[in-house]
């Protein structure tokens, strides 16, 4: 059992373990709720709903699968704070745009080789690469995983 | 590139990470912010700092490095919630209990090789282990890294 190809896939379940609870956490939250700020004068559910789909999106380019699906949300919900832009698209939308993005990683996720996580990511060049073999996709897998996870302890806030 | 070895050493590195993020963040609190609900009627910070102490006590155990360190947080920080025990260990205390607890487990991650973190860890049998070998101490490390990233998220409100 001790290949990379093992190895890699218990690194992905755990993804799709997060994946899966801010879905189902999301999916009790109603949108009223998700309008809250969850402590006064911080985040509001649905700057971390938008901020979630964002930083997923842009996984789809850094990770080389293709182009960013929204990247209307890239002002809105990364380069600049909660409450910073008045018109943000719907929650509606947002749980949709998440949900599309997630969708389409895993189609990637699911057949890629161990070897395939070794390469490097997109934001890195060869030279850095070949000093720094660690850039690479697998860490960024790993990464956004525990991003996931810190948003979903706040979220879990507004229960 | 592609060996068991550098892999797993990609999984640690996060675990290191979400450490010293914790560890940075709780030097940054103040014991009288950390005995704050973080929203009303939730967890304190205290609660958390007792709690991630605990259950990373619990992990020397589950990965076969030897006794709990402080088994008496178990009754207070998992097996109740906030609030349910009225004489809790100072935040002093707990601090350096979670630090001491970090150490240990950092004593034995420095050395292990891809081959002892695909082991099974304490809690699972031989036979099933034989049929999920995936119930290993690397996704105990994984899952340990999520939960720690989960609770980061709720302490930085407290900020």
């Amino acid at each position: 059992m001790n290949n990379p190809d093992f190895i890699t896939s218990i690194v992905l379940s755990a993804w799709n373990n997060q994946v899966r609870a801010c879905t189902k956490l999301l999916s009790e939250l109603s949108d009223v709720e998700l309008m809250r700020e969850i402590v006064t004068g911080k985040n509001r559910g649905v700057y971390i709903l938008g901020h979630l789909a964002a930083v997923h999106d842009r996984m789809i380019p850094l990770l080389g699968f293709g182009d960013q699906m929204y990247p209307e949300l890239n002002p809105i919900f990364i380069q600049t704070p909660d409450k910073a832009v008045e018109e943000i698209p719907s929650i509606a939308e947002l749980r949709n745009y998440l949900e599309s993005v997630n969708e389409k990683l895993n189609v990637y996720f699911q057949t890629m080789t161990a070897e395939q996580w070794l390469e490097k990511h997109t934001s890195v060049s060869d030279e850095d690469f070949a000093k720094e073999p660690h850039r690479n996709k697998l860490s960024v897998l790993i990464s956004r995983t525990n991003h996931l996870a810190n948003h979903i302890g706040q979220l879990l806030l507004l229960k």
